[in-house]
């Protein structure tokens, strides 16, 4: 039997992953909001690093409201994080005896979220490393990359969690299940919380951000925290994971983080989920983390003017 | 004998101090090079909101090089402190026996570079109140405030330093002798540090940085540890500063700080005065300042990349 697969927030991820999917075969389910009207009338397509493909209206299945939708064995969650509030009325309908909830959200805190409201059993989390973009509705640039790493939010790998990983594989998304899904989250953040905390205050792209030694300098002592941050929860990241991460960005040229990107659009900045989970769950676990700390309030300071012109 | 006065980086607030000094028949000397040409030609021109009033170029003694100065009695400093290694060679030819050397300018550091190169026994340091622009070369709008605190670098009250206030005051020229120097100027920083650091990190007015309760909470955090810092190296400032020092900024209404107009400008903004040296000396003094360093690191990084247009 086909598992019933719902896309909950479909921006350019949940498109890019629902659509694979849906072209391998499987019977995807997207819920939409912006792109409702595009994608029932024209489909999706996509254009790939790994092979353009389009899926036409009469075969997509697309919906304005999860209750409208089948009940899921799967549900992917892509929502931004700035739109959580939303899980109640989204999920719920969806759900049945056996469902598992996969969150290839940012940042922390999702997971607890979830689980919270339908129970820790059900929950697994991902990691997307990819480029993609939104062109225009119904149509998404995947530029590069694009594997997801998954595991299951009760620490200990499953046979489910697995079976999504296999099912993912045999879709052409690269996949790999994690023992443990809080080293994979902590170590996305040793990138995510300098480069997109600093790209959005400072309005400046990763390329000029470490392209003095007084930046780079900064940078590196952010990661400093975010290990320490780990660590205090339990989490043992490498310190060579700093100058991994650095070379790393080196080659990305002038790269603009979501962060900024939201901050130049004057969207909503995903903050709680990047910044204020991580430093309170370090700080309640004892460890200061004043630079995190600081990067925080500023994000929050220039959020709060959002909207406002430049000075 | 009416003594010798050079004015040595004259901004807008050295014109208008010396243009007041001048204007009340004291022997004023301006070392000019921006605004050397219109003034040589033209003489001053003082908007003020204490009295409009001229200088022309006849009654003007303008200078381009310290060389062609007389030695002064009195040398008042309004240098950009980003031009201090300009002290050697503009101020050591003003020199001779008995010069009083009185640094007008922002931040901490000035006083003690100052009497390292030409003794202690020197300088006097003072802050000006006072809102005012250059509007075009000769040409200067003082809109509000002017008065001028001052102290001697070493701590006590002396009969010169009331002859100079004295002085002030009779050119019109609002002034109050401080018996202790260091207290005013980390007043002064309770504000700047704040204010100009979140305005130039941000890209805001100060009334955006106080207008959200986050936004006031992290002004307020940053006051406190501006006066711990304070503490730290033996001036005592009131915590009733802080409410007394918001309250003041709101009067001010879209108020864009020195350094919010240098970065926007693309000029260099005051970092050491204002940021470094405060930090170095409150760590110095075992007190951390980790607020006040992110700011410190923020304003350098984006100081560092001056001039390269916004992502």
């Amino acid at each position: 039997m086909n598992p019933v697969i719902a896309i909950v927030g479909t921006g350019a991820v949940g498109a890019y992953y629902g659509g694979r999917l849906a072209q391998h075969g499987h019977d995807v389910h997207f819920l939409l909001r912006a792109d409702y009207a595009a994608v029932k009338h024209n489909g999706w397509t996509i254009r790939s690093c790994d092979g353009d493909f389009t899926l036409p209206a009469t075969a997509v299945h697309a919906y304005d409201d999860p209750a409208k939708m089948p009940k899921a064995d799967l549900v992917i969650v892509t929502l931004k994080t700035t739109a959580n509030d939303g899980f109640e009325p989204l999920i719920r309908p969806l759900l049945k005896e056996g469902t598992t909830i996969l969150t290839l959200q940012n940042g922390l805190g999702n997971e607890e979220r979830l689980a919270e409201l339908f129970g820790a059993e059900k929950i697994l989390g991902g990691m997307c490393f990819v480029c993609i973009n939104r062109v225009e509705p119904g149509v998404v640039h995947h530029i590069a990359e694009g594997t997801i790493t998954l595991g299951e939010f009760r620490p200990g790998a499953t046979d489910r969690l697995q079976r999504v990983a296999d099912m993912l594989r045999s879709s052409k998304i690269p996949a790999r299940a994690l023992p443990d899904l809080r080293y994979g989250r902590w170590e996305k953040l040793v990138w995510n919380i300098p480069f997109n905390g600093l790209s959005a205050v400072l309005d400046q792209t990763t390329d000029l951000l470490i392209g003095t030694p007084a930046g780079e300098a900064l940078v590196r002592d952010i990661m400093e925290e975010v290990i320490a941050g780990a660590r205090a929860v339990g989490v043992e990241l490498p310190a060579s994971l700093i100058k991994a991460k650095i070379d790393q960005t080196r080659g990305m040229g002038a790269y603009k983080t979501s962060m900024h990107l939201d901050m130049q659009a004057g969207r909503a900045m995903e903050i709680d989920a990047i910044f204020g989970f991580p430093v309170r769950v370090a700080q309640a676990a004892g460890t200061p983390v004043p630079r995190l700390e600081m990067l925080e309030r500023l994000l929050r300071l220039r959020d709060a003017t959002r909207g406002s012109s430049p000075a």
